[in-house]
């Protein structure tokens, strides 16, 4: 699994990598469906420790292009973990106050707390993506973007925050599937924007502005994971993956009990 | 179930609610957990519907004396909502900022918004229980409250969002074991706080703050449910049946695709 991590200065060309790939992982479908289950447990089991800690935190930030499976990543990785001490970040077209301060000032607000684990969906990269695709700031600011955010992220970790940022892989031809499925399936139409179309015009544009900014911001302290996508099952055990053994590492036990209780009778 | 809806004006006995009743239910535990796994099934399903349509809110309010169950009935009432479109808000002691507003200040900014479930882990009503038991401030002050709540609650309502309210009954030798399993159980020393017990000498203060508020908060737009929670399936049982109830009165279907996609390919 450690295959996907991107290494920091590594230039990243994403043609180099299979967004169908399930070479990891020794088994099929079924079986990879088993091991998600056991490592969904482990991971509830681990939040638990977390947030009865309330020390460590946890950010997870998922991008990708549309219909890669962020929705989707939630409901099924992070499905059974307990919703005290979780929490959803969306960050979507920012409002005017938040226009009125610096692109880090909304996403500063959003970081996990003591205990937390706190999953981006979307982030602060789209401020390097979507705005770089639109031309919405001149090259020159968005440039300087990269410096910002690799400090804004040691920031976190030197203060105790976990970072794991994952980019959901997929290819052009399973994004078409994934569209068209929207617009003939009754049941998912309400998750089809007309917006989508055009994004995906500027499909090469995307893939130029993802492989800067994974290569520029892949850190130590917050390592970006390329998940082959294009197959759901194993798009959600890779991350599954990554995110238990980051927290395993914490070596995390239940808070002591406070001193001088050993022999209270409770009356 | 309705009969541990509180109606409008009735003034509350608790000492007339049996903590360890199960008799709304015809079933034992392991049958009682079964029909929760069911439950816990639809309300995943409705809570989907929710977030999609993006129209209607739904607030939960949990209260009830220290153990009483409220991290429990998170984990296991809504464990397997989508953490996308869920949120849970704790309110502990307020910081300097909150305390430099009024008390509702603070819990304004934590209701659902769009599509969101929130669960208020404690909530505005410490205003009016332990507030009053250790008399931060004075009976003036606190009595006033019980208006201003029906009326926020009343705004809550008349702007989109199901508020439902439960008080989670346990009898106060129920208390007394769960206490001393905390201090037995190395697991659950953690949880342990020596000043549950200060509090445990003001239980009587706290049933009779309680009847107050209960009597004088149930509204038709916010109700309160007395739920029985000495056994802790059946209050899981009790409250997942409150909450998926509300929801399919809500009548939600996923809302309708945009108008005019009908002969769209994607290529």
């Amino acid at each position: 699994m450690d295959r996907y991590r991107i290494k920091p200065g590594h230039k990243v060309r994403l043609d180099r990598f299979d967004p169908a790939d399930t070479s990891a992982f020794d088994g099929d479908k079924a079986r990879g469906q088993k091991r998600l289950l056991k490592l969904s447990e482990k991971l509830a089991d681990l939040q638990e420790l977390l947030w009865a800690g309330q020390r460590h935190r946890l950010l997870i930030v998922l991008q990708g292009m549309d219909t890669a499976g962020k929705d989707g990543t939630i409901r099924h990785v992070f499905g059974y973990v307990n919703p005290q001490g979780c929490r959803v970040a969306n960050f979507k077209v920012p409002t005017l106050t938040e226009l009125a301060h610096d692109y880090l000032w909304r996403v500063h607000q959003q970081v996990p707390g003591a205990g937390e684990l706190v999953i981006f969906n979307r982030s602060h990269y789209e401020d390097v993506l979507v705005v770089r695709v639109h031309g919405l700031v001149p090259p020159a600011v968005w440039k300087k973007r990269y410096d910002h955010i690799n400090a804004f992220e040691k920031l976190l970790a030197d203060t105790g925050t976990t970072v794991l940022k994952f980019f959901l892989h997929i290819s052009k031809e399973e994004q078409r599937q994934r569209l068209q499925e929207r617009l003939d399936d009754k049941q998912k139409n309400w998750k089809f924007n007309v917006g989508d179309l055009a994004e995906r015009k500027l499909w090469s544009k995307y893939v130029e502005a993802y492989q800067d900014a994974l290569s520029k911001t892949s850190t130590p302290w917050a390592p970006w994971i390329v998940v082959p996508s294009d197959h759901k099952w194993y798009r959600n055990l890779v991350i599954a993956h990554h995110v238990t053994r980051a927290l395993r590492k914490l070596n995390m036990a239940f808070p002591p009990a406070a001193p001088d209780l050993e022999n209270v009778v409770v009356r």
